[in-house]
């Protein structure tokens, strides 16, 4: 592992996957469940190039190398802290080669068509309307989580952009904006092809949800098995502890 | 209870509830669990006037009057002998001034239009794309099924024509055809507001689904918890036991 420059408020965590490690602040922006699900639904081949839109911290696109070593994979981040604090994560890991990110806007079409098409889409984009209430627009946390920067629309149209003939876009958000993103989909001819609902446990309605859309793909949508993060009982479901690597099939 | 004639290859149903009866075929077009389900999710008033579109047996509209008792309601069928069998079974239940059964076409728009507006429509709607190899038009199984006689934006159009100003739709449809009903609807102005899966257990995708819309509604997705009409260990689950009357809170 080479030698890297921390700021003061960062720190180096080990993703417990093929010996990775991200660089993250330490009291924000810290990557969560939503990233270690999406890159678990995604489905990616060792010769695809990927894409993460938001990528933030570069979270998704160091699991999604760890699940399935693709050939090339960028991020696109709009902060530039951000994308400079994931670039340092590529070096960290010797992945400077293979794992590159980019501080830009996604609303450059232009930008994006310079950098050809791709097998698959990642993004974990911002999930709240930015119609409620008054936010800082220079705020990172609130960059993150609401649509100041880029809508939902804007991330669809970039997923389209960048695309190759069918490829595939995958996506985490949250159920009560289903409709805007079913909508937006199909509007941009991103066709809904899978959707898996993630629940707190069997008694709760999901506050997750994963959607695979295909560039141009046929009307046929399948509905995945719900995934239950914790027991009724308590404690994470053995699909939860599989998937953090701490349990068996 | 009045005499009614029955044909031979009809027979009268005890619905359970309130003394209700059904007129049914006894071996085609038997009400199941869908009509079932989609009257428990229905919220009526009892100064509702209720249309079911759709409607077959009629089976829906006594449902919704053995539980909620409103003003009125309507049934639309396409199919004349469906309609009239319908129309028997509100002579039966000596209820005839409150559930009439129209055999008429729900593309008729002018007649629609006739009726007045509702505050709720419900409709259980035939499921399947009519692309999926050859069917006899004339087969009334096919068409209860198939989108034959009428599409999916046709059922959406006659409930936007039929609801007042933010009245509300309920349908139970598959989720396979989710993005084709909240594509229609947001084109059509019916704002999807509450979704519910229905599982056949915790293991399982959901093979059935519960949508309210509102006509011109604001943007607010509400997902509830799961329904499973299943045990994991077997026999029916506590809820469908609640919604068939078989148990208790």
């Amino acid at each position: 592992m080479k030698k890297i420059e921390l700021y003061e408020d960062e720190e180096i965590d080990d993703l417990q996957l093929k010996g990775l490690c991200l660089i993250q602040k330490k009291s924000a922006f810290r990557f969560g469940v939503d990233a270690v699900l999406l890159s678990q639904f995604a489905r990616i081949k060792k010769n695809f190039r990927v894409i993460d839109l938001c990528t933030g911290t570069g979270i998704v696109p160091f699991l999604i190398m760890g699940k399935f070593s693709p050939q090339e994979i960028y991020g696109i981040e709009i902060q530039e802290e951000m994308a400079e604090m994931a670039q340092r994560s590529s070096k960290l890991n010797d992945l400077q080669d293979t794992i590159k990110f980019f501080n830009k806007d996604l609303k450059d079409i232009d930008y994006l068509k310079s950098l050809g098409r791709f097998d698959a889409v990642t993004v974990n984009p911002p999930y709240k309307l930015n119609n409620s209430g008054i936010v800082n627009s220079s705020d990172k946390q609130a960059i993150a989580r609401r649509e100041i920067k880029c809508s939902l629309e804007d991330v669809i149209v970039a997923a389209r952009t960048l695309l190759k003939d069918n490829g595939r876009m995958y996506m985490v958000h949250r159920p009560e904006r289903l409709a805007d993103i079913i909508t937006a989909m199909r509007k941009y001819k991103i066709e809904p092809k899978r959707i898996r609902m993630v629940h707190p446990n069997t008694k709760k309605a999901a506050n997750i949800v994963l959607v695979e859309g295909q560039r141009d793909g046929g009307q046929f949508l399948k509905w995945e098995p719900p995934l239950f993060v914790y027991k009724d009982e308590g404690g994470y479901s053995d699909e939860i502890n599989l998937i953090y690597g701490r349990g068996e099939l």
